[in-house]
């Protein structure tokens, strides 16, 4: 089932979503929601995947929410976002959907990144940028407010101090203040943005155990999220336990030893601890 | 009512908090506690301001609590710091008043900011810095502790190691080592400081909606505090549906769309969303 | 009693912990995490200590777990990692006894940190590096997670996009690159780091109150695992009004204003405020 408004792609172990309307600067639609967090499931699903890329068809990253709507555009409330009796906000479920994903996610950000089209890149792990991107938490000029959970994400990214004189002002601003405000981790010319991108990805795949990966990545976010180090010891505990004699550790401990390159045999896709922290897909119920 | 302790002043939708007393170097005292608070209710009734620049009259910020009382400074204890049994700390009450303006806030840091001068900055949105500005968290060397409620906000502005380091050292450091260690977003020659806290104060007044920042304001310092994401997810939800409707989001939009600057008419004194983020006036009681 | 694994001297009033298996780059036994634990004891309980240095003999700090066990090393549970049912990962319970040290405690980091060798460090106050240094959060090499609860401080220390680089590539990366990322506070020469580390001591031991940075170093600790400002507040208005009358304030406040060195006669030994922050010694029970 082929995507309308992004492209999927996978190749030498590494996903590529594309946000896929170019004429639209990519803007977000309600169906670009749904292909995204479908796509997010494929990437989830395949032992193939070991990293995903996100990045922009043409000039732009994502415009931001589609104002096709006119004036009337944030009055529209989806049917689909309603969930047990809370209107969830769309860029929402998308950033909660990256948050719990199995697989190390790296925004490439091509272009102009505005509103959930920068706040869609917060839950990803490592947000690389090219020197055309732009950025902008542009809600409070708009009447609305930052969503998409950055108001979790952003102050713990970038500092309150930060996080409050984007979100206060609306103001857009280029890729060089981005960086400085660690909004991003890198800053590369525009050819050598994707390149980058895919070597970072490469690192990943070429070198760990994609279970580790998948449990580590969920416990740095969770930890994140943790009321205390005792929480994420009483985790990583577990996983150590769980993990210490798989497979994965003793091939790769082994191959250390030996000085070779380890081939790590556990799936993601079957081979996850029992002890994997909690993150929940829906924490309105269900 | 004049203020003997403070200036306040609101101009071209900016106001001035003056902390005066420049012959004890604008010593905190109780009555300057009680002036702070007074002011900033006043910032978030009156609908003219849209941001609140706090600054000190002469060369110093503020030189921490007056030390009149001798070494028993300390000891003392005002009755109006009691609530509920519990003896609050006053630069605690001043901080926690700061932390839930409706209006954001930028420090001006002209000269020496000590003790409860720096740790009063901490819930500010934005601090700027003069070059003639010193910061020192100097509490441990007079026997007490980080207070005003500094053992939350400072790790989180500048990182646990960068907290630790000043706050056991007790060292006074200039502006370059505040901006370093990202305590300052930016520092300026002396003549500049004020213009630049204007200027940001404008971006802000100039082009947004002021119940959007309200709400935002309130969304990204208590999503500081929140759980998890889910938590800040639910908020801005609920946020997103009360206001994609509102006037200020039609006018936010629309005038995005014509490629003119906006015409807010909400108010905060009137249509702040019933889903404002909780963020309690008086955690022990009441 | 001494040690075998570790070396423990205090001198001029600052303990120095030193790894000391050179032949091993320091690798890290179980009998270590004993002796380590233990050193924290001694050092706590110790009122001529005032700071704490560690460091690793010979040209590493620490390689990481011993992999003298091969393939098997982490299948191995030793039966004292067992609290309450609970296995524990042994470089966790050492990352928790720093964090509740009651002296400040300073990294020098003279060669490779990786694996626990890197994160045993997370929880101490500040990190200085040596040019010869180099990290590593290998665990995804090796088919292990991220352990001694290094989800939660890793995160909070450098940010959770550059955490999660570290630690889903495994990459080992060299001194320069922890600076930019903040895993470090300085870097130096290496004949230049111990005396730094020892004039950072120093400058705590000379000018503060012992008691003072107890307390201080509790509540900033467990003020980034307090859920809110509020609770910072109640913690810090409990000292204030506990230490306010104390002799190291009337000492401090008194020093201050006669321009003279404080003597403060408080010890941590016997002296500490029944208010201090709670940070408890076992999380899963006693």
């Amino acid at each position: 089932m082929p995507f309308s408004e992004i492209d999927y792609d996978v190749d030498d172990r590494v996903a590529t979503i594309t946000l896929n309307r170019p004429d639209r600067l990519n803007a977000f639609t309600f169906a670009m929601r749904g292909e995204l967090i479908e796509a997010f499931d494929l990437a989830d699903a395949d032992d193939e995947v070991r990293a995903v890329v996100v990045t922009g068809a043409g000039r732009a990253f994502c415009a931001g929410a589609d104002l096709g709507g006119g004036g009337g555009t944030f009055a529209h409330r989806e049917p689909a976002e309603l969930v047990d009796g809370v209107p969830r906000d769309g860029g929402g479920t998308v950033a909660l959907r990256i948050a719990r994903s199995l697989k190390p996610v790296i925004g490439a950000i091509n272009g102009p990144a505005v509103g959930v089209g920068v706040t869609m890149t917060l839950p990803m792990d490592v947000r690389l940028a090219s020197e055309e991107a732009r950025f902008g938490f542009v809600f409070a000029r708009r009447g609305i407010v930052t969503e998409a959970a950055s108001s979790w994400f952003l102050p713990r990214i970038v500092g309150i101090a930060q996080a409050m004189e984007w979100a206060a002002t609306g103001r857009v601003f280029p890729a060089a203040e981005a960086l400085d405000g660690r909004l991003v981790s890198r800053v590369y010319p525009a050819g050598e943005l994707l390149p980058a991108a895919y070597a970072l990805a490469r690192e990943i795949a070429d070198n760990t155990s994609a279970v580790s990966v998948a449990a580590v990545r969920r416990l740095m976010w969770s930890g994140l999220s943790a009321a205390s180090p005792w929480e994420a010891h009483a985790a990583d505990s577990r996983l150590m336990a769980e993990l210490g004699g798989a497979p994965d550790t003793v091939e790769g401990v082994t191959a250390f030893l030996e000085k070779r390159k380890a081939d790590f045999p556990m799936k993601v896709s079957k081979d996850l601890p029992p002890g994997m922290p909690f993150w929940p897909e829906n924490p309105y119920g269900g």
